[in-house]
């Protein structure tokens, strides 16, 4: 699943690993939650023992490729505490005031978080790139400072998932006339979606691009047009990454005899 | 349930209103989970169509008293795209140097969101009266200051729900001790909990202070020496006051036959 240079992109519908029903698939998410639901308590106790790791999912994909659908059904399995979500809009005027990475890093998950980055720095390099408004030389500037970035976030204890959200435009065609026709989907909808649809090929090509240039942190490319399979490789990637990093309850910093002695001297004034 | 000048507290270990029995409100907890979702599916959505309003989720109580709980299996039930988290710990320096209120406010719901305080700006009255830090002066004037607050945030939009999760001290030995006893368990214990559980009868009084002087936005105290009864109450209401809020998905800022029209015309390139 790991993006290489030489890797084409996989057909959005193919199961490549894992469950290929889906009964068995919607099985083996619950099972995949249970266990990132463990590692990640486990994650955010270390965070609160004085560790300083932390792990960034970054979802990147075309419009309705189901950044969204991936939150509510994978993070929705873990305790909201420990989860941090952000969704990258396109920038405000105050936002476009500042470097392009400064409304990224203020949203950084904390020790013992996991954050969640819907949309993110990506963008930045992608929507330009695509409107032809970044010159080769900015955007190989951007491609320095978005690995050193990523470079300085592995430094600091934060490990970074990238995960692009492999969707066809056959699947994205029954999606957006889902949101258009189904009443309380149209919220979703944006006019602008159907832009970035005209210029499909133009966007495919700029993600290949990216894959490329900032694979020192490996891009996951999750075949998206099936959503239960979608959902579980998610799940099953944060899992690995989380068992990877391998979170310890911290030791406690207290004596655990002294503290049981004490407990029972501690009158309770009615 | 609300709190009212006369309301003694509560027996912590009973059941007011609702279920009466563990299984019986486990199966209402789902209910009304999904009843929440769904209405916070409105909520979000009337953000992202400019609304301006958002829920706040105040949650107070003696340390064992299952904020956390709550958040993991109430919270637990909504999209994490919808849930805004911060846990207010004891201040640290460079939050010292601010009001009191700073920190608070940085961390308010976004339009469409619920947000949920784990402690709150009620600690900055709470634990400095407790510890004799506050003169009966500087008291009235954070209990204005407070109760400015929250009419702020009515008029902004944001609806602030209080719940106070009361517990029994002989409760709350047992929680402390399973905390201590529970090697997986022994991050969550802070021998600080100790030195407050010492001072149980100031807190109580500390805490009825409060509600009498802040009710004009109401506290719900919530018995919670049982977790089932616990969730499914902070559930109920959460559920109940989005219900009143009554969140609308918005109107189409679009003409959905023009869109769908150009969504049949809009090729994609191979």
């Amino acid at each position: 699943m790991r993006f290489t240079k030489d890797t084409p992109l996989l057909d959005p519908g193919v199961f490549p690993i894992g469950p290929d029903k889906k009964a068995k698939g919607e099985k083996k998410l619950l099972a995949a939650g249970r266990l990132l639901d463990e590692r990640q308590e486990a994650l955010y106790a270390e965070g609160v023992g004085g560790g300083s790791r932390s792990l960034l999912l970054v979802l990147q994909g075309m419009d309705t490729s189901g950044k969204g659908g991936t939150v509510s059904h994978v993070l929705g399995l873990v305790n909201p505490m420990g989860v941090h979500y952000t969704a990258f809009k396109k920038p405000t005027p105050a936002e476009r005031r500042h470097h392009y990475l400064w409304r990224v890093r203020r949203q950084l998950p904390k020790p013992g978080q996991i954050g969640v980055f819907d949309r993110s720095h990506y963008e930045d390099i992608l929507v330009p790139r695509v409107q032809g408004l970044l010159t080769a030389e900015e955007r190989r500037r951007r491609y320095t400072e978005i690995n050193a970035f990523e470079r300085e976030l592995a430094e600091a204890g934060t490990t970074v998932l990238k995960v692009f959200l492999h969707i066809s435009p056959e699947e994205q065609y029954k999606r957006l006339k889902a949101r258009l026709v189904t009443p309380e989907k149209r919220w979703k909808y944006n006019p602008a979606d159907l832009d970035a649809r005209a210029q499909w090929g133009d966007y495919q090509k700029a993600y290949l691009d990216i894959f490329a240039k900032t694979s020192a942190t490996p891009w996951h490319i999750v075949p998206a047009d099936h959503k239960w399979y979608r959902n579980w490789l998610v799940a099953h990637l944060l899992a690995e990454t989380l068992d990877e990093m391998d979170p310890r309850f911290p030791e406690p910093d207290f004596a655990v005899d002294e503290e049981l002695a004490k407990l029972d001297t501690v009158g309770v004034p009615g």
